[in-house]
């Protein structure tokens, strides 16, 4: 299992427009092949920056199967306008700390 | 609900050995006030590079109650010779994107 983390920072003032846009993607991530879970997480300490958490069941699913359907081009155009620099974003791996 | 991440760089060789002391500190975690989750991601791109991902009650539960805590200085006195750097920790609200 794969966690995505993309760091997002968007342009001041579109708060709920970027949101909107997010939710509005919502459906496209829950039918990607090999998603397992989606977050987005809204920084206290830095308004204007976000983090998606986003579960895969490999790094595949998210970097050539997601990246290259017309549903990554959707997702893209519902939310880029926000960006106030392209995101960031690193894949992890969990470690077993049981 | 409040997620923290924290983004960890460890010394280059010191990989099971912080990750032992994260184990070892499950516990401390595991009965502190407010603590609801722990994740211990280990950066794809990075070697080296870990973000904790801890889910808490309030903010205040990790900035005022957990980091005075004795247990807090146990869990720094558990892997803090393995970072490379201090860490950044930031803390974020869920936003609802159903």
């Amino acid at each position: 299992m794969i966690l995505e983390i993309a760091q997002i920072e968007i342009k001041e003032g579109t708060q709920s427009a970027f949101e909107r846009g997010v939710a509005r993607s919502h459906e496209l991530f829950l039918r990607a092949k090999g998603f397992l879970g989606v977050e987005l997480q809204r920084s206290v300490e830095f308004p204007g920056r976000y983090r998606l958490l986003v579960r895969w069941n490999s790094l595949q699913d998210h970097t050539i199967t997601f990246r290259n359907s017309a549903d990554f081009a959707v997702w893209r155009s519902n939310v880029q306008e926000y960006f106030a620099a392209p995101p960031t974003v690193e894949h992890h791996e969990a470690v077993n700390i049981e």
